[in-house]
């Protein structure tokens, strides 16, 4: 991805350590957070400093080559960061089985980035087909770049789209508690494509005004029939959508799809913290008082999607 | 309503000022705002010192009281506050006939007053025959006493539910841009009514869950089919209450009633300000580049509506 200017990944390997773009400082200020050990990554990835499923993928496998001595120590510690990713899961596996195949660690970590990539870029162009000129799209949460390494899942038929000089606009759901959509807004004003950030409250009000012409997110988990887990209120998006006729479509590589699950119901639901209500940007904007639930993630059964956006292609069913 | 122990309305009459609880400031600080003349009403009625649509009557009959020597400029300025709320314009309308008639404008406005509490009071009392003991109930924005001067709409049955000891759990969407959410988690916690405060997004997801058994909202303008307008993300929920099967129920009093509307699409919908989105209690927290939209309110249509609980009892249809 362009930041002013300048090509970006969401995080990277230099020399011996693991760089990411500090997510927690965006889009306030851009700042670079340095991992030299699995415990480092770990930790980036608890507490949000990379987010989005392939890219804790990505940072999975290099947090596996950091922590390549003690496999399967490193192995345990990662897959407790975060529960309902699968691509964390998937990433770790791959890098078990590479190391246990004495495979240079730091390599097999760089091959299952650079792959990613390509399925994002790939994801990108399929799901190019879906748009036309000057259509309204919308999309929750940020599955961009920021959180796939580069191109994104969802934003990456709209960058491919935008850089076949169709005319989009992007509605970008703020997505509560952790305004991902700034995000989103962030990448899509370095790319240049025309958008605007709204209450994830709006959403259905723009959708029954006929101003959303189709709805695109990306997945943290796919199950064998398709339900889906996503950001909290990808959900509410989709039911919205069919609701109102609107085409809504999921953009995910292969590595979000967990073939142990039947279905949706059986995907863990991370719950987070009071904070990410309470604090925006480290501010206090709730007394203490206020007690307050807080799931990450929501399920949407298969029955709301119109289709999948794969690296191998658009299909109306996910198997 | 009762704060910390001493009863309270959200605005009153005293000697020759009206004086309201600023909700700007809640529930960070409890503040009075002082208003001695129209204007001030008028101030405090855009800025949302005093918000919800009864509430908003309330404020608009004492402020047609303070400028009653020039009824006309006085009413002009008032309707041009808000757009949305239609008891803005009945309590205008009712004050011009009262001083047209020669009664004393305080005397009338008074009257105004005590009525919309006595038509909340018998919503409580209609209302709460729908709740069963251990019932969760979800509730968008704030329509309780604040929202209505004592009492409230939606939230008037959960407190008389809660005084005759049944045990219920309140959801509060947390109601972005503006956080109303705080406000009605505010006042429940001043009755001792548990509840959680939850980012909008995650209503879906409770609801999907079997969490939430039924769905209260306020109202700020009901069109003559049944369709009405009230905060922004109302439209959402009453959507996925409808997919998930859970009873649906509009609160209001006749005063948010425009007799003159067919159905919802003549409804006006008020956008407002970037500065809702991008401050929160006078905090920026997004960068100066993030555009956004913000629609203030949507229009939910009746085939979506249970019930109304009106002060006459509860209707399947508004007409």
């Amino acid at each position: 991805m362009k930041i002013d200017g300048t090509q970006y990944r969401a995080l990277w390997y230099d020399g011996n350590v693991v760089k990411f773009i500090d997510q927690r400082k965006l889009p306030y200020s851009f700042e670079i957070f340095t991992a030299r050990t699995v415990d480092d990554v770990a930790f980036a990835i608890k507490e949000m400093v990379v987010r989005g499923a392939p890219a804790i993928g990505a940072a999975a496998a290099y947090g596996m080559a950091l922590g390549e001595k003690e496999t399967q120590k490193s192995a345990e510690l990662l897959r407790s960061t975060r529960p309902t990713a699968y691509d964390l899961f998937y990433a770790v596996e791959y890098m078990v089985q590479a190391i246990n195949h004495k495979e240079n660690a730091f390599a097999a970590a760089s091959t299952y980035v650079e792959d990613i990539i390509i399925r994002c870029k790939k994801i990108g162009e399929n799901g190019e087909k879906l748009i036309n000129d000057n259509m309204k799209i919308l999309t929750h949460c940020n599955a961009g770049a920021l959180a796939t390494v580069d191109y994104g899942t969802a934003l990456a038929p709209l960058r491919v789209a935008h850089g076949k000089n169709k005319k989009i606009f992007v509605f970008a759901d703020e997505t509560r508690p952790r305004l991902q959509g700034l995000l989103t807004a962030w990448e899509l004003f370095q790319e240049g494509i025309p958008h605007a950030l709204i209450a994830d409250n709006a959403a259905g009000y723009f959708m029954r005004k006929k101003e959303i012409d189709l709805v695109i997110v990306g997945a943290d988990r796919i199950a064998k029939n398709g339900d889906f887990a996503n950001k909290i209120g990808t959900y509410e998006k989709a039911v919205l959508a069919k609701e109102n006729g609107i085409p809504f479509y999921v953009a995910a590589p292969v590595s979000t799809f967990d073939p142990k699950l039947k279905d949706g119901s059986q995907i863990v639901i991370e719950e987070r913290g009071r904070k990410e209500l309470s604090e925006i940007n480290g501010k206090t904007i709730m007394p203490d008082w206020v007690s307050v639930k807080n799931p990450a993630f929501d399920v949407t059964p298969q029955k709301y999607v119109t289709g999948y956006i794969a690296e191998s292609g658009i299909r109306k069913k996910w198997l």
